[in-house]
Order: structure tokens, then C-alpha cells, then sequence
């Protein structure tokens, strides 16, 4: 059965009635630094009510919006850039404060391009993991030690990426994962212009690829952030949405009482069971890109790396 | 204004009334060869007015279909790509008897990679050249002189394919043109399991890419045949599809004579007006197409490849 | 210091004085099929004493030799890939009887693809992979149970490749590994027509990317078959070559004792002191390729992934 | 036959006797900014005895020259951009000053990616076209026209490079030509540090693909400016050097009268003939390149596409 999904927690949060109503167990907090550009929200899951409510789990969901991040605008990125890094550092630093993280300059950061290199729109991890300087393998002074690796789709390696990455924090040890994921979104609005971090890890049924393990504190043993930008919509998403404007359409047209009738009995899960009869189960694997998502991804995955880059090597950040 | 469109002309044929009901100006013939999985169909559009009812230019379009094709099977695609070679030969002769290309063994013929090579749904086409063994820079007494191009996308070149092919062809002067490209059906069952064959060349608004200009045998000088395979399935057509379900679902639930009412009212433009002032402008450009998009677009760049060369250099053919 | 090296114990031996001579604790054995193209030698090192004069492991080393290989004819590369999958079979049986392998029919082999995507010479190995159908994930009741990795190289991961493969095998535990690397020759006439298999597996200073740590059943606690191919050549080899010649040349020539004098003194050490004092240092990690080499491994990454094909799922050998 | 060659005029010049002295017909200017590590230098080829000398045609080249091109410093990366944006423009206002271009500002110029993308050292004028922002399919309101296309070789098309162009020139009509391409050098320190700019086009046996033939204003018809930078050295040319050192290292070990004797009659042409006995004629095609050249590659592709950016999109300078 297919599953109509958002990799966003301020998508998820979005969808609740109300719009911005409250939600128990969940806290939203929105911001607009000052002369920028960049939207900020941070979705707190605070509780297993919460937790619940939203289908995700329990953590921090920081989110950069900016639409003109769809463009080329190079200083643009580079303030995406900076503000990923800020954010980066924050959750880092948080990390270290409840001891999740050793407390010392020098940690070891292990970062993971998710995806298949192969798939347009879901290669943004492997080649964020291309334009990364990393330098556990040099002696460079640098004060995080970073490496990289790009784990490929179980398709193509028989494994999950779990296995995969379990056996190398086993052997190198790092003291956090840094997880960059193509995501799938709810709203097409959302394609290329939003920007999602979360202590939370990776979870199963996330990202392009559908992942079918969580990537996680507790499944890797070490802390994972994740780091990921909607490239897709999934395709059942689309058509649920057009449906639920068609019904709202058909509803403000026909004031008999036997189709209102009809309809009020269709509660968002009726809705949502109407949809399955109606689809076909290979759907549930299909998602919705724009044609010109190679620029898109190219254009991020260097976003995403110059912020890694100016979280954790200084010298980049004053460049 | 988006566009709910099949590059096949079987589809468009399925989509009249009574399915396989007789269409003026269309002709249809169906066949299967002995202990053979691959189904052949030829849509003729005889006339003006076939044409305008399917929406698509006079001509020929043999359509090979062949479930198997979405798996990796090599002796099966070995076949398919016979039978390409064998219907490649048939138009051939066909160009020739009509005396639109000289009737001579020795014919060059340009094959034409159309799409973005780095958008995996639309790269079917470059991939087809870079398997392609062309020999018009040699002399190996092949029959058929065979040159190939990747033209590239407008976003990249900022020309129109069309100019650049008539300008290869002003320099070069080939016989014949062969254009391989993406296309976009209607049913997601379509997907890497049906290659078209048709000697009308390419028309604005087809293929994955959305082409501006067509490339025929008007606008390049010498015929065009093109070859395609569904590798997306447009978002607005999976949209329009599942809303006429549901309207059929909605009118069979109730049995008020409103809603009948309201519903028989649409007739199918009316239909696609309610989905188009239910559907964002945006979405037009966008499409659908599944995870493992890569690994089909790979396998069957080989097939048409080596149909292409099975047609011209017989020794392939015995191999 | 660069290192005038080869990665093929069949050049190895040839090197030696007198071509062909004995030389101890190494043994030779060539044959060819009746009707087949395919030249085959097994070098075998025997003891410390031949591992020394070879400069190379203790073990087998079998080497498949078509001039045709460098050619694209498909056919050609059946047989070769037959070849391939008998000789790995063969190799396989040994590990089993030596009870280094399990001696059941469902083994778990990890192919391992070494190398650089982005460095055409050097990509060989990740094609393989990209070419090869896992199945650890799937339940098809094959026997062996295949899982493939892309580790990637020390400069882009900050990993070394042993520490990867160690991490992955100690979390999935696999029974073998085939690692499918480009190799460096001595000759430019074995670029892309060799195919080199050894149970010695990777060793430090081979391969085109230069590994730096063995890849052995000593440091990832299980067996490694390494399958290679030449792709390169060694700038220092080929000066060196070329200098040898000169030297014989001027000999020759000059029937003087002083010059004859003179070049007596040097012997095989001295000629290669003279030759590092007239390069520079940065020549040791330069490579020679042949242009047309993004072709030449393309098709035999072919080959080798049908050869591991056939070797362990049987529905390919009969095919 | 092979061909000890440079594509860098500026190397050309050097292998003069006395390095530096002058050559009649050819000018040679040199010469630094304030501040900036870039070394400049113009080689001018004033007349057909100068383009005797030089083995190049009549013209102008302008080497701009960085041992941190090497390297990636990204800020530095920038002043190489806005460096050769500026002899970049010096050319295009000298050939408007000939009227061998419209002077007008909005004239339109064809960038060309020369070379095979799927050969590392051989991909960077693709990889430019890839990163160019072209605008001739635009209403921009730039006063330049851009537009870009990536020929091919012809082992994939058939055609000769020169024939796409023409066409593609009759059918769009640019002013201007600017072509990329990979070049080879003599000395291996040229490798990524240096950038070539002439206005003499490319020439037959140049770049590392070997161009058979000409594109230049008589052979296009508008006319051609070729930005190129050194990726591979030829084998032969290492091999020569090597050799030529040590003939000397010979010579002034022994002091005999008969070495001398021999080496003294082995004027360059004859040692030139003595190194082509000495190699094997395959030979000639084989390059030398280091083993990080992807990294090169990627980095020197947006270096140069960003100068194209600043010389004809005013506002790119600006930022």
C-alpha cells in the first residue's frame, strides 16, 4: 500500500486543522534573521503525543526556506550557506551539552550521501559527499575530522545502509553522522527551495529512495543529523491533494443535501482509503520532479557542502 | 497552460470511445509473431481528419510492447531488438519505394540523440548514441554510413535542437535521420515496456524534454524517424485519470439525480477545465516516474542500440 | 621515490633474464583451449624464496590473454567472460578444499568494485559493480548470495579502503571477496587485453589508485580473489623501457671500452638509480592511458561482471 | 608516426636555445599584476617566420600561470576568473577593432566544449558547457548572446568537430567562437596551473583528443578564440625529455673523445629519430596524466566558466 508522505515536519505540521493550531506535544517557533531573506522554523516534537500526532519522531526539525534558493544566485547560496553552518553548529553544540557528543574541538564526523548516484533527483547526497573536502586522511591541523562515503541504494549493493554503516563507525569510529538525503515533499512549492535539519536520524520510508531502515542514535550508535532538501513530491501526494480540492470544488457547487451529505461522511482517512481503491499499487513507488531537477541538485549539493565546510573547518567560514 | 498529453499514438487510439472503435482516418492493425512475447501494433493516420482526432501527424507508428522489457532478461531484449531492426528495415524501404531516400545500399543515416543527458528519464537517447558503433569515420566497407549526434538540451545550448540538427545536416548531408528520445505516456504500465516506431519524426510538445520545434522531413530537409520509449508518465495526465475514477466512483455512490445531474454536465473538456482550475500552473512541466528509472533507461539504450545496428551493418543481424 | 612496477606476475616473470627461465620457488604453466582465442598462464609463487625474486605474495596467478579483448566484438567477450567464471569456479573449489571457505553451495560473496569513478582508467571496478545483480536483498533462490560495494578512494572518503571493507564484512560476514580493480602493466600492449585473477588479493602500492593497505584474507579475515585488467601504464615504467633500449642502442653503436666500460658498470639497480635521479619526483604517481580507454572499460566491465555472473549464478552459464 | 609536441606557446618559445633569447618573428612580453600570484605572459607569433619557428600560427597567446590553480583555494580560483575576463575582453575589443567582429555589444558568442566527457583529462570544455549559463533562448536583457554546444568526438559521431561547427554557424549565426579544451604540454608542472588564451583557434594534432582538422576564422568563417589548459603530457615528449638528460649525464660522465664523438653527431633531429626507433608506434597516442586529474579538472571547468561569466555578463563581474 502506498503511503501519502512528507519527509518536512513543517509540511506535517502545516497540515493539521487550523493551519498553525496548536498541537499537543509539538512546539513551532518561526524567525527572519534581520536584512535576510531565509525563513526559519523549527519544529520541536517534544513527547510521544506529539511524536504520535506528527508521524515523525521525537526531536528538532530546523527548516530553511528561501525561495529564491530555485535560482542561481550564487551569493544567495552562500548566505543558505552560512545559515546552514549556524544552524549546524547550534545542534552540534546541543549535542555536546547533553553529552551525545564528546565535548572537545576535535570530533570525528563521519558525513553519508544517501541516494542513488544514478537517479537525478535522488544523487543530491553523493554529490554533496563529491564537493567535500574531507581530511581524517591528512594531517592538516584542521580541528573536526572529517570523512565521507557514499554507502549506494540496496539495489546495487544487496545491503542496507544500516549494515553498511554500522560496520564503518565500527572500524573508524566517528563521534557523529551527518546525513544528506534527497526528501520527498508534500507541496511542489517546496522542490529545491527548503533546506531540513534534524537531530532525529533517518528514518524508515524517508527520502527519495524510501529507506527501509532508521539511521539513528540507537540503530548506529553514535548521534545522526540529517541534512535534507525536497527534490520530489510523491506522486499519490499530488493526486490526494487535487482530489481533496476536487471534492471541496464539487461540494461549493452542489448544494443538495445528498452530495454535502456524501461528502461530510468522507473524513481525511475515508478520503485517504477512497484515493487507495482508486489508484493502482504500483503508484505508491512513482514521484513527481521538475525536468530541470540536474541544475537544482547541483546547485544545492554545493550549498550544502560550503555549510558543512564553514560549520566545521573556520577558515572556510571567514573566506 | 499545462497539457495532458501520450507521445504514443496506441494510447491515444485506446483513448477514444469503445476502445479500438473505429476512428475516421485511423487505421489499426494488431499482430503477434509465432511463440513470440512481443505485441505488435501499427496506428495509420490516413488523413486530415485522422489526424486531428488523435492529435498527432499523419503517418505510421508501430508500437512494439513487451512486459518483459522492464526486466533484465538478455536474450529477451536480444529479441526485442531484432524485431526493432526488422520494422527499422520495413520504414526504410518504405522511404525508399516512396523515393524520399535514395535507393541505394549505401544510405548515410544521422542517429540523433535526443534529452539531457543528465536527467535520468530523459537521457535514453545519448545513452543509445554512446552505445551506438557509428563508421562514417571509417572505412570498413559497412553498407550504411552511420553518424550520431547528442545535440543537447536548449537550457544547456541555448539553441533550438532543430538548428543545430539542420545545420549538421546542411554540413554532412545524411539521407535519413534517426531520433531517439524519451516520451511521455499515459499509463505508468507503459514505463520502459513499449517501443514506438514512426516515421513522423518529432513534434513540438513531445518527448520527456518537451520539444519547441519538430524535426521532420519539413523542417530538416530528409525524413525523420524517431524511436521512443515511455520513460515518464505526465503528473497532470496521472491526475486526470484518477479524478475521472472518482467521479465515476462519486456518480455510482450516489444515485441522486443532483449529483448525476452535475456530473453529466462534464463532458471530458469540461472535465479537464475542472482539473486545470484545480491544478497549479506549475504543474504542466512536471512528471512521474519510478525509483528504479536508471537501471531501465540503461538496458534498453542497449536494445534500441543494437537494433539500430542489427538493421544496418548485417553482420550484426547473424551474430 | 616512484616505484617501476607491475601489477601482473606474468610480466613480473617475464622480467626476469633469459624470459621464460627458471626461477626458484616460482612455477609457470601456459595452455590454450583448442579453438579459443584465449591464452592462459598460471604463475604460481610457491615459497618466500619466489615471493621475494617476484616481489609479489605467495600464491596463484592466473592470466587470460586476447588481443581481441581491445576489440568490441560480443561474441569474443562471451567466451572470455567463460572463461572468467571457469577459472573463479576453480578458484572458489580450491578455497573450499583448503576449508578457507565454507564448502556449502550458498556462499555470501561481497564483490568489491576498487578504484575512482571520476578517473575513466581508473573506474573499472565501480563499473563492474554498476553492471552486477545483487541478491542478498531478494530471496530468488539462487545459491550464492552476491552483495557488491563502491568504497570509494582515501581522497574522497578520508577512509582507507581496508577499514570500510573490514567495518561492512565484520556487520554482514560474508564468506569471500572478489575485488575487481584496474590494474598497472609494464606493457603498453596488455592495456585492456589481460585479465589477471589471483587469490593473493589487493596488495599496498597496486592498482592504478595505489592502495595503500592490503586488502587480504590476513587484514579483512576472510579470502580476496582480485580480478584486474591494465588500464595504465607507468610513466616511470615506459622512460625506463625506453632507456634500457637507448643504453643496448648506444652499446651497440659505439664499439669503444670506455663507452662499453661505462655501461657494463651499470647494472639492472645502477640504470634504475641513474633513471630516478633524471626524473623528477613528482613522476611516480603519473600514469600513461590510451584515449580511446573510456571505451575499452566499458566493455570489459562487461565482461568481468558477466564472468562473476556465470561463475555463481548457474541460469547465466547456460544462457 | 608519434609526435613530441606542446599545445602551450609559451613552452614552445622556452625549448629555444638559451631559453628566453629571441626568435625572429615571435615577441615576448611578460609581466605581473600588483598583489597577485598570477604570472603573465604573451607570445606573439608576428610573421610566417616566426610561425615557422614556433611550429604555431600567426598570432596572439596569452599564458596566465598559477601554482595555486593547482590547488583549492577557492577565492584564488576567483582572481583567475576575473583575469582571464579581462584578456578575455582585451581579445574581443582587438577583433573589434579589425572588424573580424561586429562592434556592437550585443554580439553573439558561441562557446564551444571541446573533447570526450567520458575521459577524465579530456572533459574539461564539456564540463565548462555544463557549468555556462547560456541566454540566447532568453529575454534577458543581457547585452551579450550566449549560447554553448558540446561537439562530441569522432569516434562517437562520425563527424569531424569543424563540420558540426559549420553547421551549426550557417544555421545561428554567432559572431565570435570561443572554444575549451583540454591541451597537452611538455612539462609535467604545467598540469592545471596554466591557462592558455589565443586568438588563433585550434589547430590540426592539438588538444589531447588530436583534432584532425582546423577551427579557425578560415576554416569556420567567424572568428575563433580558444581557452585552453594543460591536462595530460604526451608520452613521447616525457620519454624525450628524459632521454635528452641522459645523453647529457652521459656526455659528461664519460669523457672520452668517442662518446663525445657519437653524442656530438646526434644533432635534436637525430635524436628525435633515434627515440622514434626506440618506441613503438602506438605510442604516439598515449598520454600522461597524474591520478587526481578529476579534481583538476572539476575545479579549473568553473574557474573558466566563470571568466566567460564576468567577461560578457556585466553583472557577474560586479558580484
Amino acid at each position: 500500500m502506498f503511503e501519502i508522505r512528507t519527509d518536512l515536519a513543517v509540511e506535517e505540521k502545516e497540515s493539521f486543522p487550523g493551519r498553525g493550531g496548536e498541537v499537543k506535544g509539538v512546539s513551532l517557533r518561526e524567525w527572519r534573521k534581520a536584512f535576510s531573506k531565509i525563513k526559519l522554523t523549527e519544529v520541536s516534537i517534544l513527547d510521544e503525543q506529539g511524536s504520535k500526532a506528527m508521524g515523525k519522531p521525537k526531536g528538532t526539525y530546523v527548516t530553511m526556506e528561501a525561495k529564491c534558493l530555485a535560482k542561481g544566485d550564487e551569493d544567495y547560496h552562500r548566505e543558505v550557506a552560512a545559515e546552514l553552518a549556524v544552524q549546524l553548529k547550534r545542534m552540534v553544540k546541543e549535542l555536546k551539552k547533553q553529552k551525545k557528543v564528546p565535548d572537545r574541538k576535535d570530533i570525528h564526523v563521519l558525513a553519508v550521501g544517501l541516494g542513488n548516484p544514478s537517479v537525478t533527483p535522488d544523487s543530491l547526497g553523493p554529490k554533496v559527499i563529491g564537493n567535500l573536502q574531507v581530511n581524517r586522511n591528512m594531517d592538516e591541523g584542521e580541528d573536526t575530522v572529517l570523512s565521507g562515503i557514499v554507502p549506494g541504494v540496496m539495489a546495487q549493493t544487496g545491503m542496507e545502509t544500516a549494515e553498511i554503516l554500522k560496520g564503518i563507525i565500527h572500524e573508524t569510529r566517528p563521534d557523529l553522522v551527518i546525513a544528506i538525503d534527497a526528501l520527498a515533499a508534500r507541496s511542489i512549492r517546496r522542490l529545491g527551495t527548503t533546506i531540513q535539519l534534524t537531530d532525529t536520524g533517518i528514518h524508515p520510508g524517508s527520502g527519495v529512495g524510501n529507506h527501509r531502515h532508521s539511521l539513528t542514535v540507537k540503530s548506529l550508535g553514535i548521534p545522526v543529523l540529517a541534512v535534507g532538501v525536497p527534490t520530489v513530491v510523491g506522486a499519490a501526494a499530488i493526486v490526494h491533494d487535487t482530489i481533496a480540492s476536487l471534492i471541496g470544488t464539487l461540494a461549493s457547487h452542489m448544494e443538495t443535501r445528498e452530495m454535502g451529505g456524501f461528502l461530510e461522511h468522507l473524513d481525511p482517512d475515508e478520503q485517504y482509503q477512497l484515493i487507495c481503491e482508486l489508484l493502482e499499487p504500483e503508484f505508491g513507488t512513482l514521484y513527481v520532479t521538475p525536468p530541470d531537477i540536474d541544475q537544482t541538485v547541483k546547485r544545492l549539493s554545493y550549498t550544502i557542502s560550503e555549510g558543512i565546510h564553514m560549520a566545521f573547518y573556520p577558515h572556510f567560514a571567514t573566506s
